[in-house]
């Protein structure tokens, strides 16, 4: 009768010591996400198909997990659901059959609240919104059909500032976490349209793409790439110093300048990145991992202004973060000219690299301080008002439920990394004492039950 | 070309205001589990239909949203697609029309993880849980087709502890949230099985279902009811008595002995609610509000020992929080003799009840404290690093973006409810002051920059 359960491919159960691990770190990009004024939003994982449909490509469509209509089997539907199957094997979706879907990034179920909403919001608008998303991607190592994204954005301002503070919370969240090994690559989509229309690109996106691989295959690469979407020799040649400058990473604003000193939107968005620089360096300092990548594009995104994006330089793994300024993600859903900012941090990646430099902090976060043994049944009664006087001072303390061997209670304490044990003997609590064992140490001593809470709450500084 | 986007019937966006209140809400309860040695788990939101189907009924089993598998227009996938469609026209599931579902609750997602994990599992487990879940449930008030579920459980222990455990931990929850009218409704499914057998009831579940009722149809209503399931009259009158002290409030222990006199299990119950209470009275104190009700039955679900019901006394509202002892929970996935014991807290229901009695605290949740107004360009650069040293000494704090009027500004900081909000006016900038806005009271004050955090701290306190 029992079946042996299963997990769905793709996705992962996060059990005590892995959850304390993620907690310590959504925690502490949360707490820069609010120390910079952003503000918590969810969404439901549910949304209407059409919401979704068309805004990730015709890929991020088949990638979207369908939700079922319920009642198919129902025999009153039964027409309604023939239409539907028939429909589908012709390759047409059928909103019979499936409405809705899981959501597949925070970015759109963003755009459509902010839409919803934007008559009760106070503008610009500065969000954060940690949850999980969906894709039926195939699984793979860092891959996972179930993970979470962690965003931040703010939406209805043009303000270079924000550009400026998304430089400093990662350069913060990073700090913070221990790694110091990363760099921060920034570019401007603005710079990159310049260029092309600089080499007379038919498409600004053949641009994007072929320079994006620079560092995959080489110059010499990048200019068959181009040359393959007759961009000319001629043209080819304007690029040819900044391709090298980049190789040699000698990239500068006013080697920028002179490159593209004939092309209006190139030498905008040098001017934007010029002033996002100003305004970090005027709040803090320029973080020494920022540098000036000209082969940076994020793909086909909706991308229009600044972009970003993180990549640890100690540890073999791709981005770890990144983001840029869009103007117009709410234009899908109707509303016009809102501007914006946003960064996303790759939290399951971030957790690979902090576990593979071992910088996770050794202390659980909020498990079991004190476990208090249970002795005999003399001393249970003592025992049970033992354990509601520590939680009444605040310490997270387990009262063993079950009067077994104390190597079996210990053994407990050991395997949950349980750091101070209370050992309520007879003859100590005829004193007014129990004996206090150090499980990291081995170290026991005896302690006053009136001092006990106070002891513990020193030690556990 | 626009659409105006929807959400899905039954879902819900939590926008910044609500996502304070919901997270001081459930922070709360959070600590009290962890105060009492509970570790955080969370599992996927898909599980494979195979480990969720059969779990809560026919009735749930419709319940389940289903995840539609990939690939079904895909032409090479037409035959299989043909074949689903079929079957689940004539009322059968088809793995080749969806293998996966959203988790109906969280109870059956940790027996498979207990089931999975069980050799590196330290036993007895206790474990916390704080998820969504989904039911394609008819929305209503108060019903959502997406709502969170918030267990605490203890696997692996019969120990009665962990039951005056749950009273504490309801009691302190409540507390904590200045909830004070409401009840704590205990009983045992064994007394119950009891009863049932000393009235000859056929099926126990008849009898719960039946005394369940009390309050809504009276003690004809019960016993009519009874009736028609062929409890003799003889046997009702065995039952009379009972009702009528249920009724008035008179239940006692030692009545309850004296009515279950020859019957083992029942009195085996009275036995453990005994105990439970007198272990509960040795942590702290039996709560004022907790109450003995013999017609409190959970339902058909597969409690065995102890069950718990939390109602609100002073808000029409059913019940906000529930759980019980279970003997067999992870017996459907072949893992025997596992007694456990857990509660849930509804908390979209504690969140109306708090919001109707008032009950939430003013100052929102980890929201901005301090806007720093943008005043002129000369006055900008100060302003940066203002904003910098204010976020350095940890105040959560915003710099407005765009140099638009001071209204514009003030009015952003009263409809985000900031507490205070800085003008940096360039002549007392220039003595190293800047005025510090009370937005609550509208005092202002001229503080030294040097002095700001520490004076900001301080009132923050």
């Amino acid at each position: 009768m029992a079946q042996k359960p299963t997990l769905p491919k793709g996705t992962r159960d996060f059990g005590p010591a892995e959850m304390s691990r993620r907690t310590y770190l959504l925690n502490t990009i949360q707490q820069v996400f609010e120390k910079y004024g952003f503000a918590p939003l969810q969404t439901p994982a549910l949304e209407n198909l059409k919401v979704l449909t068309g805004k990730y490509g015709d890929e991020g469509d088949q990638l979207l997990f369908k939700i079922l209509n319920n009642g198919l089997g129902d025999p009153k539907n039964k027409d309604k659901a023939q239409r539907a199957f028939s429909n589908v094997l012709s390759g047409v979706d059928d909103a019979n059959l499936t409405e809705r879907a899981l959501r597949y990034d925070l970015t759109v179920p963003f755009a459509r609240y902010v839409v919803m909403n934007q008559q009760q919001i106070t503008f610009p608008f500065r969000r954060y919104q940690v949850q999980p998303v969906w894709r039926a991607d195939r699984p793979q190592k860092g891959r996972y059909r179930e993970f979470y994204q962690c965003d931040a954005d703010v939406i209805g301002t043009e303000s270079l500032q924000c550009e400026a503070e998304i430089i400093l919370m990662i350069s913060e969240v990073f700090s913070k976490l221990g790694l110091a090994d990363y760099s921060i690559k920034i570019n401007n989509r603005k710079i990159l349209a310049g260029l092309a229309k600089l080499i007379g690109a038919n498409n600004p996106a053949d641009f994007y793409v072929a320079i994006d691989k620079l560092d995959k295959i080489g110059e010499e690469g990048v200019l068959n790439e181009l040359r393959s979407k007759d961009v000319s020799d001629g043209n080819l040649a304007k690029l040819t110093p900044l391709l090298e400058a980049q190789e040699k990473g000698k990239v500068t604003i006013s080697f920028l300048k002179d490159v593209l000193n004939e092309q209006e939107e190139g030498l905008k968005g040098v001017e934007e990145l010029e002033e996002v620089l100003r305004i970090t360096e005027l709040m803090s300092a320029l973080p020494s991992q920022l540098e000036l990548d000209l082969t940076l594009a994020r793909g086909l995104s909706y991308y229009t202004g600044a972009i970003f994006e993180v990549k640890p330089t100690r540890v073999q793994m791709g981005s770890i973060c990144g983001g840029g300024r869009y103007d117009d993600l709410t234009g899908i859903f109707g509303l016009k000219n809102m501007s914006g900012v946003g960064i996303s941090f790759g939290v399951d990646r971030i957790y690979d690299v902090l576990t593979e430099l071992n910088l996770f902090p050794a202390e659980a976060q909020n498990a079991t301080q004190v476990l208090i043994c249970q002795f005999n049944a003399e001393t249970y009664p003592a025992s049970l008002q033992l354990v509601s006087q520590l939680r009444g001072a605040g310490l997270r303390t387990e009262l063993y439920p079950d009067a077994v061997k104390m190597k079996k209670q210990l053994d407990y304490a050991n395997k949950k990394s349980v750091p101070y044990v209370i050992i309520p003997g007879q003859d100590e609590l005829s004193n007014g004492q129990v004996t206090l064992k150090n499980m990291v140490s081995g170290e026991q001593q005896r302690v006053e039950i009136d001092k006990l809470a106070n002891v513990l709450s020193e030690v556990d500084k």
